[in-house]
């Protein structure tokens, strides 16, 4: 074994599992197949480096090239060849040992094999892969199978130094391309996990406001209140967290936000005509309104996944000095998350038009909470919002 | 380079790149670990193999260990070790290239190291990481890390032939480890990335049924109903599926499920005294009541996840023979998500006591239902519809 061999393999070693450690855990396609190309034309030296990459629906295949030296012309970014394709028909209907026996494809043997004595068809088809290979400027092809599934290929230009591939090489670059299509495989699978995981949060989101804003547009009064008593209360909480709550993370604003659209969702069983009285309301008028925390709490009880926010909907009416409803809870008692909505639901109650209520504007608005704090609302909360007030972001 | 080297190292990198191979695609955290931990004590034949592996948290690390020889008193399946453990901190905090070099600890090397002239401190720690390795009956501990991250360990027991593991023993478990670990990490990810999809379904269903039935609560006559009617729903379609449309996969079911939970959200605007009034509606009345799939689709519109879900709220009060409402669509013309939901909302309606209709009972309704097939309703779907009642299963 001379020191070279030595050192070589040692490199080829080093080299993969290097690569392999990076690629397993990027999730991003795009990112890992720049990450894996960048590294192979660094490594080796070779004009270009371009991997096809099966598509999703395995009836094409993505082409994506590195950054290849100036003049070579090349397509950049994706483009795809169909399955159709010579060279993709090659690999997964030839298999052929007789033609290329480690898996790896060099332009040069593949052209001496059509001296040799084979089948017709095969040689159109070797024809019109070495056609390919001219086309794409790829002196080898190297295939990557998940079993019999052709996932992907790595295609290598001319070696920087004009030299001809190894064995060792070729070796090398049969074990990374299988790597390779296995992470982006992976990193694909991921990628289309977390794009249904966006969605079906936007679908819960979006029905959750559709249905909100419905329940709520049965009371003439309050068009767009559940949306901006929403907005105001993550506003709140934002300003909140960053000044003294660092540790409420992204699950309370989660928790307030679903909160706060469902705050007045006890109100659907409340008829028309207590909701629209242009009078005030007499007691058992009243006290039927005031229920409408404990009935919201009825509807959503059930859901697990809510248990986090239906304090919000609970005490949203509690007051600091302990006379709100529909448990008088008092100072800290009262849940952070329902004390931010309450501020958010009053403030937008006062200005906007409502029977037997003049409207207020909006300084006068702001006068009116900030003389109510300790008294209806929790000192904390109304410092945040008044600092929103003199930035004027409300 | 001997022959037997040669071969030596051949299987060392088949057996690496197999390992990879197989690993990266497999997402079940507890399928994968059983795999590897096969493979080695197979391959390599070793009295046992445990893996520790870096819990979610960072604060802990599980034990996994390998089917074992009788005779070896080892606990099984999971369990954990503190990341205070001394075995963890030598990893995490004494990267010391004078006590193991390659990064494999072995037992015997490292009871060596304490007759060596070492800080006090480290010593200690030293002995208290091989009194660890002594109740693992570890002979080598071999970590891995992810930059600085120690994600997880491989331990291996005694081999089986009584000899010392060599250098390229050590560096192929070294290589794999980190692989093993790799792989873990992104199982776990996928793991948890499931998780959190379907709990967000969950809450997206759960949330929908809920707000459905506080809706349909206002009528005081259609309890259960929006149930009753998705249930129905879904076997008439699971059935028709089975039947007729095999193309019609769980898409369909899934936009069927969430169509029948909101088919009457629109009448969350038509005032009580209309819904549940106790005599026959005025022409003024009629007109409002059936303004209720218009006001669906209203509600529901530009929610884009739901875009095909809308069919079966607007269509659900057409008739086969055209004399229905929105639209007055014929036979094929509706949707045959609404021509679903059609048959299972009036069968419900007919068995369920409502104001000026007499309540029928479970033969007397599927009589009727089937005496309008080609009228108000589908033949194909009343057929499956009429089926379902042979087989019991109405």
């Amino acid at each position: 074994m001379t020191k070279y061999q030595k050192i070589a393999n040692i490199d080829y070693k080093k080299e993969l599992e290097s690569a392999a450690k990076s690629m397993i855990l990027v999730h991003e396609p795009d990112i890992l197949i720049k990450m894996v190309l960048r590294r192979i034309v660094q490594k080796v030296q070779v004009n270009h480096a371009t991997i096809l990459l099966q598509h999703r629906d395995k009836d094409a295949y993505l082409i994506r090239v590195s950054h290849k030296h100036p003049g070579v012309k090349m397509f950049t970014g994706f483009a795809r060849i169909d399955k159709d394709n010579p060279l993709i028909r090659f690999f997964t209907q030839h298999q052929d040992k007789q033609i290329f026996d480690d898996g790896a494809l060099v332009y040069e043997e593949l052209k001496k094999t059509l001296e040799k004595n084979i089948k017709p068809e095969l040689k159109q088809l070797i024809a019109q892969v070495i056609e390919q290979m001219e086309v794409l400027e790829a002196i080898v092809c190297i295939p990557s199978y998940f079993r019999a599934d052709l996932l992907g290929m790595l295609l290598l230009g001319k070696k920087n130094n004009g030299k001809k591939f190894n064995k060792q090489e070729l070796n090398f670059f049969l074990a990374l391309s299988s790597e390779v299509a296995m992470a982006m495989r992976n990193a694909q699978l991921f990628k289309a996990l977390e794009l249904e995981l966006d969605k079906e949060h936007r679908l819960f989101m979006n029905t959750t406001i559709a249905l909100a804003a419905a329940i709520e547009a049965k009371d003439r009064y309050t068009h767009g209140h559940t949306a901006r008593v929403t907005d105001l209360s993550l506003e709140i909480a934002k300003k909140l967290i960053k000044k003294r709550y660092k540790a409420l993370g992204p699950k309370f604003l989660q928790d307030l936000h679903i909160a706060s659209l469902l705050h007045d969702i006890g109100k659907i069983g409340i008829p028309e005509n207590i909701l629209n009285k242009e009078g005030p309301l007499d007691d058992k008028e009243k006290k039927r309104m005031e229920e409408h925390p404990l009935v919201g709490v009825n509807i959503l009880q059930f859901i697990n996944e809510l248990a986090d926010c239906l304090a919000g909907v609970k005490y949203h009416h509690e007051r600091y000095d302990g006379n709100g409803y529909p448990e008088g809870l008092k100072g800290d008692q009262i849940p952070l998350i329902a004390a931010i909505i309450a501020v958010a639901d009053t403030f937008d109650a006062m200005t906007t038009e409502r029977p037997y209520r003049r409207v207020l504007n909006k300084d006068d608005a702001v006068q009116e909470i900030m003389s109510l704090s300790g008294k209806q609302f929790d000192p904390q909360v109304t410092a945040v919002f008044f600092q929103l007030y003199q930035e004027g972001r409300i």
